[in-house]
């Protein structure tokens, strides 16, 4: 640990942990302003007031670093959204709705990761891209199996319904390029709307 | 121009804009496979089989490169929607249906330019940012007047139509992520569901 991160934390029993969480934070930010082939370890370590070596202790390079923000964000944005389901009852149209509702929320409050894990997920190579891939293919199945049970009450009548999961989770996923919390809608707001374009798009009937 | 690009288009006339159309095919490559930083002139020069030099007497800089990847994507996706909206009349569904159609087919057949719009449009400067604005919010409004029209004649029940559309375009945007042409369906079988998702989205009631 360098001696300023010491010095950052040093009421903290964890100090370890925080610069782990703070150089995971500046890299987001530098992925999210220079791509990931325009980042350097030395500038995330400058902004997390680290030697590159120390970024270097905690993660053994750039793609590690990639991975383990992009696993993050997955793994937040599927509990948030079992969280919601949790709090509905069976009927599909109403998981439908907070499932959308809920994942659409995180992507609008978390703009920047969502957006680097879309536009950066290329990158990766064959390993450490199904590392990711495996956590969005949980959160996809989720959908589809409140979307399949839509469709076998009859209440949905979308055809392909993997194609319609995919189209709204993108849809939800394209929320950073053009919302801005300083907008006239709230994020609650515009997760709602999307919930409620989410459940025409698949043919739901009131 | 080189003698390896003199070469290679010894029987054209337009010998010269035929190196500035390589230039841009594999500038394009190199976007989508290094990203805007990751991306250098050199790489892109040899690809071409030009020199670095040959490549700035056509194009200043990445930026430049990049501004005219993305207006003529922009552009093309443009015309082609334009020219499906011809060949329909004034109904306001049908007008919709053909011109989602159309704006989905093209990104399923061009996913590396539209890709790299998305992804890659964070790192121009404001300047050369709104030059590439500029032809998409024309297309936005053309999506807009369709939709406005949709909901003037009851047609359409959607609340917040800038929003709608939006939601709609993003959706689109995302083809690329998940769509392959060795995949079941074809480009235009995507596009047609694509459109009929977008009818749904907005509260067309057939």
């Amino acid at each position: 640990m360098c001696a300023y991160c010491a010095g950052m934390n040093s009421r903290s029993n964890g100090a370890s942990s925080s610069i782990r969480e703070r150089i995971l934070e500046t890299a987001l930010d530098e992925f999210y302003e220079c791509g990931f082939h325009g980042a350097t370890m030395r500038n995330i370590a400058n902004a997390a007031g680290c030697s590159a070596a120390n970024v270097y202790n905690h993660f053994e390079n750039k793609s590690e670093l990639l991975v383990e923000i992009l696993r993050r964000a997955s793994d937040e944005q599927f509990t948030a959204t079992r969280n919601a389901l949790r709090k509905v009852g069976d009927d599909p149209a109403e998981r439908w709705r907070a499932a959308v509702a809920a994942h659409a929320l995180y992507t609008a409050r978390n703009p920047r990761a969502c957006l680097v894990a879309n536009s950066e997920l290329r990158y990766l190579g064959p390993l450490d891209r199904k590392r990711v891939v495996g956590s969005r293919d949980a959160q996809e199945q989720l959908f589809v199996d409140i979307a399949e049970g839509g469709v076998e009450q009859g209440l949905f009548t979308i055809e392909r319904v993997h194609q319609g999961v995919t189209a709204v989770l993108t849809m939800c996923a394209g929320i950073p390029l053009w919302f801005r919390e300083s907008g006239p809608l709230s994020a609650q707001e515009v997760a709602d709307d999307f919930a409620g374009y989410a459940l025409n798009l698949v043919g739901y009937s009131r």
